[in-house]
């Protein structure tokens, strides 16, 4: 693996889509006593789920610390790759390398700055590496980004338009000495981008300061999905409007308008007293009281290839949800995973998943 | 990767030998402060041209901590894949799994039981996991063998004889349980060979209780180097002699008599006060003395595709050495490289690699 200089943009490199081609899904094994109740082995349950469904249509590696390896090995099945890989915690979405492609079917790596979502969590020493380690081990060059980003604050059509939201990638906890302009330039350099379309807030009370992974999702290049609530008082509904607002006026980089798909978010979910009581004290990690509302969204699904791997929450709004799936996806199957556990940790299975694209030569 | 019952014979496979094609060679980074001096920096210099040596030849995979991640990837250069794994030392000869292939072109792996030479060095939890993350790395299917065993103790020509010591096998520091014919099974069951060849002592004062790896290797079929001495008052002398008429009388599974090169072993090499100044004291770890004699060898060299990398000593017998191999591989490009720096943690180059061979389809 080299580590270059130079730019994705300048060599011809692009952010594909996460709805093109993959050549495999990269997750983290949980194990942060501190974040996940009950030891992290309901959360383990989960993910183990989450990874079986989409190796049922893509190759998965699931990374894991030495202490949790074979247990990892025996919990997960056998087409499931399993591999050493010290991390801080579990989010690979946003510790993970972005890849870019060429029109050669060359794969590259971009590794972003990371600090935890401004800070919130302490350490990630162990996460900085890990777009390296993957890089490294698949044998793909790595580019290094000068910008802290997480790879749930962006979203693209493939086709030079980025979704990003301005609560996150302007917050100061990020990069404080960046202009917009600044910071647009780098997208446009290092995922070559055309085009960068700005939201506003994210889902109400993400911690990640608004990923707009959690809020809306390229699901084609032109349309868009966008979490949705009708109800007035949910202080959800301003924010899913402005942000719909923006998108109505908005278009991609070739000019195109946007539809735009209103997917109604789960009723509200709030911590219980049950659900903390089993957590860790740690002095420097992120406290959720009881009563906190979780950032709970249909929106943060996986493409997997020829699937859509989609959060529920045993909701009465999940068939709603899954319905609208089917219709905007007739192509691909559309597969349900009880993610609560996950949302306990503060996101979904968009956050603990990420595609390395397939490398596809175009004539 | 799957974790398979029944035995590699039973399924068609087979130990290949080392001089068969390879995919690639693994090693480990080393960096126990207690094993190696200085803080294992003059180690990790000449893992580091080791595994440059042969990344001329075949890739390289070098298995390195978290901690020694970002270290080693900066020291090695880019052709080598640098991959996070937890390990108790540097022999990935011993603690790797040993690759079996079938006529189809496919590759699988044996885990053997490890405890570390016989429990010589504490302790050896991370070392037990290594041949199974390997496996699991390489998307390969892994048996599970039944009695302690290093790889550095065996030797095959890939066409059904094995040749190993009763120093070491029998050793009831390693499967006291065991009778002599039981081990031949296993041998014969996990290795798919038909004829064991048993040496009796290893190298004088090798510590892994005489691994044939240091004293005597295939280097064709039918074909062997030994290690040897002329002179009568070094105890190797009546080692080497013993074994020598062994192989002399002795025939191979297919029946073939062996042509014995003798290697003349380097000058004796004895452990100085500041050799052994700068390493760790630690409770469990085996501590030898300044003066100790070391197991110094040329026998201990690596296959690489197209070449032969070979510790040398710095010593008046390492151009005899080199010259040896040059005339029993024309074809292979010979490759010396300074291997003290090995030789004082115990070992030398074919002890630090492991070849993991090419899956090659024979009609």
């Amino acid at each position: 693996m080299n580590i270059l200089k130079g730019t994705p943009r300048c060599d011809g490199f692009r952010m594909p889509a996460e709805f093109e081609p993959h050549k495999g899904c990269w997750m983290i094994w949980p194990e942060r006593t501190d974040i996940w109740r009950c030891g992290a082995k309901l959360a383990q349950e989960v993910f183990v789920k989450v990874a079986e469904s989409i190796s049922q249509f893509e190759k998965v590696t699931m990374c894991v610390s030495h202490n949790q390896y074979f247990n990892a090995r025996m919990k997960l099945p056998a087409q499931i790759r399993v591999l050493e890989m010290s991390s801080n915690d579990a989010w690979m979405r946003d510790v993970g390398p972005t890849f870019v492609v060429n029109d050669d079917g060359e794969v590259r790596a971009v590794r972003w700055k990371f600090n935890a979502w401004g800070g919130i969590y302490f350490p990630w020493d162990k996460d900085e590496l890990i777009a390296l380690k993957i890089a490294d081990i698949e044998n793909i060059d790595c580019y290094e980004a000068p910008i802290v980003l997480e790879g749930g604050s962006i979203d693209t059509d493939g086709e030079g338009t980025l979704i990003t939201t301005e609560e996150c990638l302007l917050n100061p906890n990020r990069n404080p000495g960046f202009t917009k302009q600044q910071i647009e330039q780098v997208l446009k350099d290092y995922l070559g981008v055309e085009k960068i379309i700005w939201l506003k807030r994210g889902v109400y009370n993400d911690e990640t300061s608004g990923h707009v992974d959690n809020l809306c999702r390229f699901v084609k290049p032109a349309e868009v999905v966008l979490t949705w609530t009708f109800d007035k008082n949910d202080p959800q509904y301003q924010i899913s409007r402005e942000n719909y607002e923006i998108l109505l006026k908005e278009t991609d980089a070739k000019g195109r308008k946007f539809k735009i798909h209103m997917i109604h978010q789960p009723s509200p979910i709030h911590l219980t007293e049950e659900d903390v009581s089993t957590i860790d004290f740690a002095e420097k990690t992120l406290r959720k009281p009881p009563g906190y509302r979780l950032p709970a969204s249909y929106v943060n699904f996986y493409f997997a290839n020829g699937a859509l791997i989609v959060p529920i929450y045993n909701d009465p709004k999940d068939e709603e949800a899954l319905a609208k799936f089917r219709e905007i996806f007739p192509e691909r199957k559309i597969v349900g995973v009880y993610a609560k556990e996950i949302l306990l940790g503060g996101g979904a299975i968009h956050c603990i998943t990420l595609q390395q694209p397939l490398g596809v030569k175009r004539c």
